[in-house]
């Protein structure tokens, strides 16, 4: 018998490998086991919302470890985070999870934001953090573009070809552009996303701001159902997870 | 005869030895002017509005530069970010300076903000760019600690051993204390401040948000005119050269 735990976690996507275990590298899923084993003496199952790619940083991932035995909820928070100390990741929150709970499947919502740095000079303090394009961007017409993305549609065209996902038909709940002084916001909202999903989209939304694609260049691409239709794969360092919904229980 | 421009910066403070260029180790004047040497081909004189210590970030720090002829004040900005490229630093802004134009001697105002994040969790993504304070702090009685030390005062309690300036007095035109979220930000306003002035009264204020210190035993230590009577220097890594100003011209 294990005793479950919803945690809260932020990390710097450029400290890891990403969230999933592997062989070689350390991942943010290797680094907490690691340090749960450390803190609880016995190996612990972990599982998370998303599962990150290499760079990309989380703001709120959520995830759920199986501990040996019952521990006060701030004491798991406290030791995973003395035991991750070397790594650039923290658990911000530990709690009991509900009855049936699945970090992964128990999931109804997830958000994602991405930062894109719009300024002629480089970013310095936030240089692994956000996305550098020094051409000015028109967030009005990436607002259009990203209206026709909005909905139950086949994204294949933003779909990565090691994508793992049975079918290509996803429901993106919303997708906005916002400009916040010299940083272009996109945020997106979704039960589940395909992989680079995201990342594709992000790329295609900045060539019709810098208005090398129309708005509606985005429609077409979107029903051409190949990802040569999309734009590039926007970079790892200016996305993040941002949260996930469940049910309350 | 040489030129003037002035320039505004961003730099990573972690990246450099402080400001001022060294006999050894790499400053930010220095990876200035060897970019500017790289780029004229000649020697280039600088002056900054700050002279910021070791770990100390700049936000938009003002500077001036000579250079041996008249170039296009954007081709300045390009040239300079062009060679400082390995280094934590950008120059956002370039413009020819006006008759007379000195960054240090011409400041009517300096401004700095210190980020504390106040969260039982450490920092993760803002590791480098904050100081971690733990336990919960009382923001108004902050305020109220703050307060003691606006005005012209004889700040010798909050001055560093080694300050060169002439006389210990100075003006303090504002210091407010207010929450962000999970981070506490001081502001600092004085036409010029002390060695470590902000480090030394944000060590001080701390003492107070965590109710170790009353309000008015700020007032007790300024008075007391001696470093001892002070709480302890905060770490390098909160404090921001937020800005400067000048007369128009």
């Amino acid at each position: 018998m294990t005793v479950r735990y919803k945690l809260t976690l932020e990390y710097d996507g450029a400290g890891f490998i990403g969230w999933q275990r592997q062989a070689v590298g350390v991942s943010v899923q290797s680094a907490l086991e690691d340090a749960a084993l450390k803190f609880s003496g016995a190996e612990a199952a972990t599982g998370a919302a998303g599962r990150t790619d290499t760079g990309v940083h989380a703001l709120g991932m959520v995830a759920h470890i199986d501990l040996v035995r019952a521990y006060d909820p701030d004491t798991v928070r406290k030791a995973l985070n003395f035991y991750m100390k070397p790594h650039p990741v923290a658990v911000l929150e530990a709690s009991p999870a509900p009855e049936g709970f699945h970090a992964r499947f128990s999931a109804l919502e997830r958000r994602y934001l991405y930062r894109i740095f719009n300024h002629p000079s480089p970013p310095v303090l936030d240089r692994h953090r956000v996305w550098w394009v020094s051409n000015p961007l028109d967030e009005a017409a990436m607002t259009q573009g990203a209206a026709h993305l909005i909905g139950h549609h086949d994204f294949s065209t933003f779909r990565a070809g090691d994508c793992q996902a049975k079918s290509p038909f996803k429901t993106l709940d919303d997708l906005c552009v916002e400009r916040c002084g010299h940083e272009i916001h996109i945020r997106a909202r979704s039960r589940s996303f395909l992989h680079r999903q995201v990342r594709n989209m992000v790329g295609t939304l900045k060539m019709v701001g810098e208005g090398r694609w129309q708005p509606d260049d985005v429609k077409k691409a979107l029903i051409a159902r190949a990802r040569a239709a999309g734009g590039p794969t926007a970079p790892p360092q200016g996305l993040y997870f941002a949260g996930v919904s469940y049910e309350e229980g």
